[in-house]
């Protein structure tokens, strides 16, 4: 259960009072404020601030006194040009507060993308929750037999039972030993900062996360991709369905020159301009590696 | 004249357009919205958004479901001991966007604080306006004698009108001449991004910058201090009465654990407290060196 | 055990290996270079690569053309200066890179200072090793009783013993569940990836740590404070023993108007002025909370 | 003149003096330090310290003990990969030093790259030398008719002529005033913090730049780019040669994956895709914008 009861009226008490405000309001954007979208068995994303819309890209672009708004065709225009050739900074302009409930290996990589705030949860000061992160059947994998960074086949039958066993009572266990450690019931009680140090990385945390669109779109670029680890990538898919709402002209621009699109090298190019002028190309009359030749298959058959 | 007729008209259309919004509202940042404060002779600072308020401060510390706020009172407290043990995480959750026309030599002097977002005017694509910062008499000031990187007394009489002459006279020629080589009126005209590289570096430039509350206040911090050039140290003093509406308690806490505050370097205390025992210590005797204790007998006698 | 024997063989192997350059050389870092400094049970700081020396502070600040050192003693007084009047951009100009084993809820923390280049060892690809940090019992402490994020008094007698026992019992476990999980003997085989979710925050991991020498004065000040968790502590007072030899005249300004420095806030200021002049001063009468008193008396009496 | 006769001395005396270090060190750059590489007329590149080889890239993605080398080919392989992939962060593990002089409107753009450490030549402290950026003859282009942010034809007879003789004479009284009114003979001597504003943007500046692999490259793409400003790409073109030399491998991966890559987004994936399969498509049917097919068909005809 991602939010209690309690949880849930905190929300619905903040998203009761609406006050007037003379700043850009992305309507779109104010639909998810506060509420939780689930991701994975206990967690979630939720909007919890946000400033600048798709108007608020192009107004610093011209450094405009106003809205800076032409119409909304021109601004879109503009947007996908920005995008296109990589001027990056009018981007930076819109910025975006969450607060997210996830399992400490996801944070473990997320925290990776350095330009951003992050307010987390401190099991210093605080008692963690007995909540773990179980994967649901579909998503226990095998190791990738092609790639050492990956997964394969959904596991099966019994070995499937017994990992998932393992990785419950372990939890459960762990637990259970937190709370004996801490307990001040005839005992000292461990400090926090130590006792939390026998808890698994799938138990979960939470913090405050602020990052600006062009920085954000980048997470989502590495992070909603196909070879991202499938339990950042539902964090960074639920991301995206907000993202699309709160600035639709910036994401689509997104989607097409990032997201949807392929980086040709150099030799990659060579080849096909070869293939259009009618020529078959073979890997070893490419420059290219044998992976890398593999890769360019995919997309160009 | 700071804004024109025409741009003061695009600053009353947006403070007349009021929308209603489920996000923190600082009513005291809401007041400034778009107001173009002026500073210097052609200058101005605005704020253009805002993201959160002192008790968004508080939310991302304790990591809160809803507002986040127990009472004012509790949250001042909360406030002043991030400030005082330097926990600069929580005040990174708030976040505003200026519009800010400044003069080159400052802009160069501002840019060097890196952990902000920036679009400045682009004399490759735009062409600047005539309008240069000439120092009012009172801040025409010459070369300190005692120290290589500052000012010392008013410049006087004809020193001072001379130096007026020739900063006028150099600002409209070299303006003249930029018009001139931009010209295509029988020429080709040259292009801008050349053309620019004859003007003085007290034209006026302009720009969005975006940036977090702790940054902006490490910013204040050293910019609107006595040691700071006066031409920047204006802006941050206008920030100043900007950032004091917008968030009091962090402002409150920022003067007296960062502005008003005195480091004192492990010598120094050991003075302090040999003093307050009595005893009476001299320089030679204080481990400082001589320019080390004239800063100190400057605080403490 | 740090480090094994073959690895031993691999940090002998290059410390006999020199070259000649014709770049800065700091003789205080070269001893250092490549040697694993213990650190807790299992862990381990060591120098893979450093640039610049006092000198090239001062150089810096210089823009000089040369080596830019005037004398030793010129050069430790502009360092000095720079540090006392927060001069940090010169600082930046030297950079270390450091290889590190620590328990994963150090790095959690280590982490968060986010000016610095990161590259750890991926449990995505590779498969971690059995060795989990276990405190000494002299580090086994309890929950402080003052502060919510620190710890007190030492365990004592058999409440101490369960603890190890359930740390020692609870890593083993979860690290024969982790190998048994990964395993292909007979079964699919979890993916690596999904497996290490199970592994506890006490588990030992590694990365390259880059950093300029300003950011990595400010972590020492905040990690080797006493305020600091006693493991992370324990990391950075070793890097401590390593940056004094490598830039002495930095490391020496630093403790001086850092690490032994006290920042009185603007309340401080005007008690300790008062008690100069002969005042007493109370706590009702200072301006300052009962907790700032506190901290302010064990200064100054 | 980009270096004195006292200048290259000391530049001379630094390349004499050798040192022994256990260091990595890459002989291609050992080859390149401390001397200035001229661009434009009067200012030069220079590499003062560096960090780290293609080895070291290798080294840290793989959290070696060692020397982290498998052989020349196999950690080439690895480099691409790396970079093919957007593996930024081992590349980040080598750092680069440079001492540039620079005309001011080129430090302007060049400031813009956020992640570097700087130095510069503070015009407060010290007095400026009379060194300004006249294009020569072949860069003197007029406004481009297509592109706003760019240049066209080259400047042609007269009004060649006349652009020179304003820019050398406005330079040349500027320079004038600056002195006059600096000067203390028989006047007070105006501060120079207020003396510079009179100085245009073609002036030279220097400063010390310190910036990790990773940004170098993303510097130079955006920079070497034929769409950059010509006068900051002789700087990038110049850096280039240096860094070819410094790290092969990598940049040989930079050209490749980078430089010479050509990235479609998903409009153009379609279409290249059609007409692999022999379609012919026209901009009308293409889900491009008719400056998006311009650039579409510059690559692909």
């Amino acid at each position: 259960m991602p939010v209690s009861a309690e949880q849930q009226r905190e929300i619905d008490d903040q998203r009761a009072q609406s006050q007037t405000t003379l700043r850009a309001v992305a309507p779109g954007m104010e639909r998810h404020l506060y509420t939780a979208h689930p991701v994975l068995d206990h967690g979630f994303v939720r909007v919890v601030d946000y400033m600048g819309d798709d108007a608020a890209i192009c107004q610093a672009a011209r450094v405009s006194y106003g809205r800076g708004t032409k119409s909304v065709q021109n601004d879109e225009g503009l947007i996908r040009y920005l995008m296109r050739h990589w001027h990056s900074t009018p981007f930076e302009m819109c910025e975006a507060k969450f607060h997210v409930k996830l399992p400490v290996f996801v944070a473990r990589q997320w925290i990776r993308h350095r330009t951003a705030n992050v307010n987390e949860y401190s099991a210093r000061y605080s008692i963690l929750d007995r909540e773990f992160y179980i994967p649901a059947p579909e998503h226990l994998a095998a190791q990738s037999t092609q790639n050492n960074q990956g997964r394969g086949e959904v596991l099966e039958g019994e070995e499937a039972a017994r990992v998932l066993d393992m990785l419950r009572a372990d939890a459960m266990r762990s637990y259970d030993h937190y709370e004996a450690m801490l307990s001040q019931d005839g005992q000292q009680g461990l400090a926090r900062e130590l006792a939390r140090m026998n808890l698994p990385a799938n138990i979960y945390t939470q913090w405050y996360w602020k990052v600006d669109l062009h920085n954000l779109l980048h997470f989502l670029r590495l992070r909603a991709d196909p070879h991202a680890q499938y339990e950042i990538r539902a964090y960074a898919d639920a991301m995206c369905q907000i993202v699309v709402d709160w600035v639709p002209a910036a994401f689509g621009a997104f989607r097409d020159y990032r997201m949807d699109a392929v980086s040709l090298s150099a030799q990659a190019v060579a080849v096909l301009q070869r293939r259009l002028r009618g020529e078959t190309v073979a890997q070893e009359d490419s420059g290219m590696s044998a992976r890398e030749w593999r890769e360019f298959e995919e997309v160009w058959g």
